[in-house]
């Protein structure tokens, strides 16, 4: 994981308008601009009094307090409250000068009497009830949410509570896509025999987005070394982050170290121990990251989440940018033995709150449509024998924007 | 629920680029538009063979197979192999005609003897062996996702193969949001005294996003009666959903009856028995819903998920349009006893595979922040005492793209 990490960078900051911020990710921290809740407002609708003109309040002798107005959110009471004075108030309003306690509209007696408003109190009140008190919630310039974050509806209700009208982002990394191998139909086209439709290019492209990155598609070129070389080299110079896919990485078309050492790119690992996904390659230029995943599918998707992935969010400011980890039990026999490490997509589901990990596309029958289902990456580590339902296992959350600070597995890497 | 799920329609279907899909909703099944494998391919790379030819193949006495020619993906083998003839094939190219088995790489001895390519089997492979075949995946004209599905990175995969260069998607409902509230400012105004920024309408706003509806943001108005009535009237008819926060149904100042007359919409329903949220109303006019939420920010975003959310789902042609639910322990005390059922925000963890709920906001000088980690709601069922740790409770998953067929609760709901 290290190799690709350490050359992690972040991106810049961009300011964008607050009703675009969804989905985006903090740029800087999100600071307290003032004090919560910003004044003594009253959490319900009610009176507000002087608690000490309750002193002798009792059910049998209740005390009677004039009504001397009323006070809407948003407005503010002109005068100081006297003894035996109350006013109406509603919630989220300012507390009037001179009142340290609300009565809640249920606990007073209201009336009206020879063109005055009254309200009979027959309970002792204590001062500060019914009170949310200036700053109780949180000091001015506290952090409330550390750089990187993503931003949901909660971080978007802070941001315009604290006036970011314009709200600090990270940019978006541009992550280049660039598919190989003579097999590739464009999704438009036709079947022919012996061909297939390029589908890792747009999965690629969902993962991407999922991701927080931004999406730049270089096509698709033929197995053919002078042509591949080009292609790359000329996408690698557009973006911050370049995934190649497939064919230059398979079997005897493996022409990815010729790219990388003609394009004087440092390799960072052309092998990693684990299933699928061992055809992974990385490379780094200008402290810029190129990456060559698998034309399997899996591979290519799992190579993405586990590689790839991280150096979105950490470009994306995040501290925690690892697919988030938990455990979880099998929900199905996973009977093959592996000599490696091994990573399957699966569906969490939760049984009595317990999470259950099923892998996905074990039947044959199945395998392509379940792949729609996968919300997980469940890692089942090397061993001889297979594993049993109930098994407890690893999984990596892909529906998650929490993230985590740690890889959550080792990789044996293979520098070539 | 059924109150104004009643009046749930499905929106309409556009067609838009694949490319722009991820985070749509599918506007009709994904079926599959041929056999998938389409040909007898092979799934690694290895020799493509007739079977029979090593039927009497013994580590002893291995056989000789002469190599008569290399595929690789995307080419076609224009020959018919014959006895004792080997192709050389990459993975996920088609078997030649006249092959029924391939064997992996590495259990032949391939030589180079006299101008001619060999390679020597040494044990008996069967008919079919290392054959993906045909449709064994999937058939033709199987429904593979079912429309109103979220188009996640595996389901772009599927609509790549199958040549969806133009996918189907639902069309985004348009959701109308209104502030009303005296108290409110500008997220871009400077603080005043006893007035609050309107962080309610962004929150929202990332809500809605977050649903998978289209915002129109309608600004904010005074708690006033005839203005807000034309403004409200004016915004439901540029919306397939109309939200109203605040000021309007809070304390003396709720004008929202009025307005549902003045409008003519037939109420839903105006008052829940839940925690926060029971001021949120619902009323129809012309087939379309008209919500009045809360402007206390916990009540607002509660009212929403529960209500709002499996409306716009229902638009976008899902048939799970709720919130997903699940069971899972309580991470913290919740001391407050209740006559109504309460939902409050809380943060899942998974602690040994089980899924731990704890409130967030409880402690006041956290309330703020903790907001932003809300990923479920957590039912709390009425009752007269509070909640203790560990113990059992539904929580509704905020971050799921899955969903949920059932409301997972029931409301008394009073209307008018």
């Amino acid at each position: 994981m290290s190799h690709v990490m350490r050359f992690a960078r972040k991106g810049t900051v961009e300011h964008i308008p607050i009703e675009q911020c969804y989905g985006r990710h903090l740029g800087e921290p999100l600071v307290a601009s003032h004090q919560v809740p910003p004044f003594n407002k009253s959490p319900y609708d009610g009176f507000a009094i002087r608690a000490c003109d309750t002193s002798e309040c009792t059910r049998v002798q209740p005390k009677r307090f004039e009504v001397i107005g009323t006070i809407g959110a948003g407005a503010l009471f002109e005068e100081t409250v006297q003894q035996y004075q109350a006013v109406r108030i509603m919630t989220g309003a300012a507390i009037p000068d001179g009142c340290d306690a609300v009565v809640m509209l249920e606990r007073g007696r209201h009336y009206h009497e020879a063109g005055t408003d009254f309200v009979d109190f027959n309970y002792v009140v204590k001062t500060g009830e019914n009170i949310s008190f200036a700053g109780e919630d949180t000091e001015a310039g506290a952090v409330l949410v550390t750089e990187g974050e993503p931003i949901n509806p909660g971080v978007t209700a802070l941001l315009a509570t604290f006036g970011y009208a314009q709200v600090p982002v990270s940019r978006k990394p541009t992550v280049g896509v660039l598919s190989t191998g003579s097999e590739l139909l464009e999704i438009g086209e036709a079947m022919e025999p012996g061909k297939i439709r390029n589908s890792n290019a747009a999965m690629l492209q969902a993962q991407i987005q999922r991701a927080g990155g931004e999406v730049i598609y270089f096509g698709q070129c033929e197995d053919d070394l002078e042509a591949s070389l080009s292609r790359v080299e000329a996408a690698f110079e557009q973006v911050d982050i370049l995934l190649t896919t497939g064919g230059v990485s398979v079997g005897d078309f493996d022409y990815l170290p010729a790219i990388y050492e003609w394009m004087q790119a440092n390799v960072l690992f052309n092998k990693i121990a684990m299933r699928p996904g061992s055809v992974t390659t990385a490379a780094e230029k200008d402290g810029r990251i190129l990456f060559g995943l698998s034309g399997n599918p899996s591979a290519c998707y799992i190579g993405f989440e586990l590689y790839v992935y991280p150096l979105i969010r950490s470009f994306l400011r995040s501290d925690s940018p690892y697919r988030r980890q938990a455990h979880a039990f099998l929900g199905a026999d996973f009977p093959k033995a592996n000599p490696y490490d091994r990573f399957v997509r699966g569906a969490l589901t939760i049984q009595e709150g317990v999470l259950i990990a099923t892998p996905v596309g074990l039947d044959k029958s199945n395998v392509v449509t379940s792949l729609a289902g996968a919300d997980c990456l469940i890692m089942l580590p090397h061993g001889t024998k297979g594993y049993e339902r109930g098994a407890q296992v690893t999984v990596f959350l892909l529906e998650d924007e929490k993230g985590a600070s740690r890889s959550g597995f080792e990789q044996t890497i293979a520098i070539h």
